[in-house]
């Protein structure tokens, strides 16, 4: 298989924010375009929950990314232009450490045993990528979803590190309902009975788990808008149903059943339980005695993009304005973009064309473009 | 234990929309107020998916009912004008004949054996119950969420049999988004390995599955910002905490627990199962060849009043506004009442002064004083 994978290490020990640290750690990330010889043109990319190192197609593996249109040569992030990183996120398990890879100290996975991860953590071993790639000041840090939360771990962390931001879909802190959320996703991994405290293998993994809290994920991840007008209350055919009792029937279920089926094997239920915690946990507020307008006024930036979605019930555009406002106080010239988009929190992925959009005004505007 | 039900005979055999009938079924309700000579003053309502038919206290049973703000005398629906029934649902478990009820036919409980239950068969039960209380003619119909499908179900098969109609937070047909929470609820309950094709007992319970039911039911029934006023990002005190991994850490989360806790053993989860299925097979377009306004449109009230909240993410309003627009031109004088209560899909059992206005209001009309 192809593979466009390089790895980082990481400084060793790395330190984690509440404590324990690893040692010999890595990340996996991408690359797209060419750094240019003042170091000045790297954009760098802070992923959700889920998302592997491979954000588009490039030479070493053609096979689309999860932003395929978004990043490219001539695209609106373009590689022509602009050094391109994506890493996989630290403590997930697409190649960088997470709680299924080797503790050196003991031969064996981690686990369990991996340390109490935050998304401050996650930013702190981008920082030092980053770094280790020779780039003293980002251009651009862009941070969707759960990546917009590390993107403000990584701003709130590390001053001057970035010329510009662009915030997609997030929040400055979780809030009660994705709280709610990501703790019953948490839940119905860990009363798998096959989760067995993070001790399960091939032959014994918590399947059922998994597939509820992906369907969960799903369904917070789009828009009640967009499912009437692409499922209303189509029925499977006949020839489709499984004959054992309350089966699904629905066109809509079977949907959230193919999502929970490609992902359910393909990502680590203790890594996604390490980093669906770190997301609750975070709050910039703790940089300002629990005040988040102020911890965001802290950062100091020339631009930023602050993009939401109207339909988006994970991450809703309320927390969007308000990272906006942050940005704004604190000196930014800030392009706040609310969008209608149908897809919901998702919308980042789908209506590619409108956030690439605002996203290329940006970029455009770093190079002495003005912001339209 | 106080008891204030009685228990209705149903025609035996009791036969059902999908096929299969009940023998010797009942149905358990309660009763408020006296009716008068005329039958004319019968206000009927049909509930959740989980109420009892203990809507309010009343003499023989004086512990507080689900909607007790809202019905009793000198209330908003004053028991001393109005003979006030409630039903347990058919299919449920509080008194009525479901899934948790011995089959005559083998003495053994119904289990997955209970016919496939449609919304119409609560309809039609309830509507047999009301004729045999000697009532031709209802003075108000009112279905609160679920009970709001049953109460369409009751209106489009009986015309005539009722004179009003309060709709409460409900739909005309089940939506995507709703039928995905809910075929995700019954899937967590049928993957607990404890669920055995309907066959549990209290020593073997489905406990983590109806866990998970419930407290995604609890999160779709309330509202983000309600939740954000309420529990922000406190947290529980160290001494409140579980030792085991990935414990509940925040107050919302012990929040959801709680009402997991009460619900968990108090309904049966093959009721839950059936009541849940019924909900998603509910679409009274099917009475008008998939249209939904039409089939709306072929029900003539005297009066209607329809209620929804717009942080309701289970029923969205627009669901309610159909209704009131279907209703209006099948002859009724509407009255369209859109609130912004933060409680969401509940609101209608918490803001009991906001929807108490709208109810009353209706009831006035019928004794000759005007919607105001």
């Amino acid at each position: 298989m192809p593979d466009a994978r390089r790895y980082f290490d990481l400084p060793s020990p790395f330190a984690f924010k509440r404590g324990g640290a690893l040692v010999g750690a890595t990340l996996a990330y991408e690359t797209w375009g060419t750094l240019d010889d003042a170091r000045g043109n790297a954009v760098f990319i802070l992923t959700g929950l889920s998302p592997s190192a491979h954000a588009a197609s490039n030479a070493e593996d053609p096979s689309p990314g999860w932003w395929e249109d978004m990043i490219g040569p001539g695209k609106y992030i373009d590689t022509n232009r602009w050094f391109v990183i994506c890493a996989n996120t630290l403590g997930s398990c697409k190649g960088s450490t997470g709680p299924a890879s080797t503790n050196p100290a003991t031969g064996e996975l981690y686990r369990l045993d991996f340390p109490d991860l935050t998304l401050e953590d996650v930013a702190n071993a981008s920082f030092a990528l980053v770094r280790g790639l020779g780039i003293e000041r980002l251009a651009c840090l862009i941070g969707n979803s759960m990546g917009g939360m590390s993107a403000l771990a990584y701003l709130v962390q590390h001053a001057g590190s970035t010329r510009s931001h662009i915030s997609i879909s997030t929040a400055p802190q979780a809030q009660p309902f994705a709280i709610a959320i990501r703790s019953l996703q948490r839940e119905a991994i860990r009363l798998d009975p096959n989760w067995k405290l993070g001790h399960y293998d091939d032959a014994h993994y918590p399947e059922a788990g998994m597939s509820i809290a992906r369907k969960l994920g799903v369904i917070t991840y789009r828009s009640a808008m967009e499912w009437v007008g692409r499922f209303a209350r189509i029925r499977l055919d006949s020839g489709e149903r499984e004959e054992e009792p309350f089966a699904v029937e629905f066109q809509i279920e079977s949907y959230l059943a193919g999502h929970a089926r490609r992902f359910v094997r393909s990502f680590d239920p203790n890594s996604y339980l390490y980093l669906s915690r770190a997301s609750d946990w975070f709050d910039i507020g703790e940089y300002a005695g629990g005040n988040v307008a102020r911890a965001l006024a802290a950062i100091h930036l020339e631009r930023a993009c602050v993009i939401g979605v109207s339909t988006d019930i994970l991450f809703p555009l309320t927390q969007q304005q308000q990272i906006a406002d942050g940005l704004r106080t604190g000196g930014a010239e800030v392009d706040f973009v609310a969008l209608d988009s149908p897809q919901g929190h998702d919308s980042f992925l789908v209506d590619i064309s409108r956030f690439g959009e605002a996203v290329a005004r940006l970029l455009a505007s770093l190079q002495g473009m003005p912001i339209k």
